[in-house]
């Protein structure tokens, strides 16, 4: 069974400002202090699974970074979508791609600007996915809930499913719940967490689209058949997620499967995560960067000195300084989800700065 | 009665790091927002009343800069000295140089880092100074205070003045007192701050140095009479404060004055200090610099935006953000005491940046 990765190379970053801009987002960022962005993370996590068949959907404005980040010999393929249409577009045009070439395959899409740090743990589980997803439904990792999130989306896990084990029918998938729901499904141990990573083959996942929109399979079944139609088509597709074209309708319908997935899952979506990911200080705030360039009394929280200039912390818990050429950021691990409100600011302030 | 003014133009400004360094000291800053910096601020206070009898002592290091803010037309002559030898000798140098010119003069002794807001009830207070000082003693001016200071030296008054309102004798210098003296001598109305301005006949203050150290004011007077001679006589004084020198051993001598100043006055010590000078903003961080540089977010403190880079602050009371073109400090007015701290560890690690 050949299995195809997608990587959707999309999403702002916009509470990681100033570190993510709209020309540089996070997914080209080396957010871990590994040396690799996360793209090139994502790209390597999925080597031992799918060796070159490897698709990066991303936008026209980024395909040169990703490409430089993803040299030849690195083996991937990056597919140029001329303006943002969500996710069910940028992947089923991949899908639509590799059902032509390799109909009999399974796919898997993972987004370029997440961190899994255990790659066996998640090769395992992909591989476990596949194995459902070669019989027939879409699957989906659920990842095991840390804690009472209401930043993702919840998967119901329905019964589970005869010779899988740790795969499940999903019962129903759920949004973002409040605190108080988050809080019982978390106690209850009937949820995971929708990371929003789908296996499937490539033929079910566009099938499932046109059970609901007939035009939208056909858009980009005809574009994989004829690249030229790219300019043409494709801004007339709709901009949906995939989770609302494919994944709750067909949830639905029974056709949704769910592979428990016991690895260490982050989205990075802020300051807070971003702290979370780096190695603790021996004394002092974690640096994403060059230590040496740190100077701290009676503080901690996180320091990013990208411009290269020395930062000085003196007496703040949890503080959070992104200095970076053009623009630098103060704020707090407390306070890292009110930067979308900065972001908001400085878009009609300063736009030039996003 | 003709006065001059002595400028003591040094101090490192350490608790203002990196705003103030080393090579670029906090009385070359403008701190207020006014446009010019404190000593271009202290020699436009002292224009009223001395004309152009103003000498500035200040760091070789610093000559030049000095002469570039207060240029020719401004009238004031700058003394360099050829190193670091505390206030006695920079003063003291001064009145032998004032001695020698205008020996019926007198003279007073006002620090290039402080700020008072209200010229006139300066002036005013230094004329009342002069009035006595002119009579023989040392006088000295005694701000009102405004709250239980633990970092200034105060005065206990003696007795009234027969003839000059405001003035009385000091009692006694008081060293920095502990919290519960300083409240005590706020509650009990007979202490003042000691801010370090001096007024006296250049003579009396020579022949008052005599008196605890012969050859140190011998040796200020030979310079006086022969420049030539500074680069021998200097290295060899004493490096001793004015106030250990002269000022306490002539109060208890019952030979010094002092005239109450109601004005503010403020040494601007550390951010603390330098957020109270500035306006308060509509909302959001007072800004020392370009305010349009400076976007917040539920924030209150102060930026000081002086790379020229816009400064992002979201989540953060009392914050404290200083971006220079090679150095940023990120604190709180909580914790602006312990920058000495941090500069303490920088001077280690990165004596370039100081």
């Amino acid at each position: 069974m050949r299995f195809w990765a997608v990587v959707p190379a999309g999403g702002a970053g916009t509470r990681l400002w100033p570190l993510s801009r709209r020309d540089d987002p996070k997914f080209l960022h080396d957010l871990t202090g590994s040396g690799a962005s996360l793209l090139q993370q994502t790209r390597a996590r999925l080597a031992p699974l799918a060796d070159d068949r490897v698709l990066v959907v991303t936008g026209v404005a980024h395909a040169d970074a990703v490409r430089r980040q993803l040299p030849e010999a690195v083996g991937a393929r990056v597919v140029a979508e001329p303006s943002p249409r969500d996710s069910m577009a940028a992947i089923g045009l991949a899908a639509a791609m590799i059902e032509r070439e390799d109909p009999d395959a399974v796919m898997g899409s993972f987004a370029a600007d997440h961190v899994v740090a255990d790659e066996a743990a998640f090769a395992e589980c992909v591989r476990r996915a596949v194995a459902v997803a070669a019989e027939g439904p879409l699957v989906t990792l659920g990842v095991r809930p840390t804690y009472a999130a209401t930043g993702f989306g919840w998967i119901h896990l329905g019964a589970a499913l005869d010779g899988h084990p740790g795969a499940y029918d999903v019962a129903e998938f759920v949004e973002k719940p409040d605190a108080g729901r988050a809080a019982a499904y978390l106690a209850g141990g009937e949820h995971r967490w929708n990371a929003g990573m789908f296996v499937a083959r490539p033929g079910v996942l566009l099938d499932l689209l046109a059970d609901s929109d007939p035009a939208f399979a056909a858009d980009l079944r005809a574009i994989a058949a004829d690249p030229t139609l790219l300019e043409e088509v494709w801004p007339r597709l709709p901009k949906i997620a995939i989770d609302h074209a494919v994944a709750e309708p067909a949830a639905d319908a029974g056709r949704v499967a769910v592979v428990e997935a016991d690895f260490d899952w982050e989205d990075v979506g802020d300051f807070s995560a971003l702290a979370g990911l780096l190695p603790p200080a021996a004394s002092g705030p974690r640096v994403l960067g060059d230590p040496d360039l740190v100077h701290a009394v009676d503080a901690d929280g996180i320091v990013v000195p990208a411009a290269g200039r020395p930062v000085a912390v003196v007496g703040l818990t949890g503080v959070v300084v992104v200095d970076t050429g053009d623009a630098l950021l103060v704020t707090s691990v407390e306070a890292a989800q009110d930067v979308k409100r900065l972001v908001a600011q400085i878009a009609e302030r300063r736009p030039d700065l996003l």
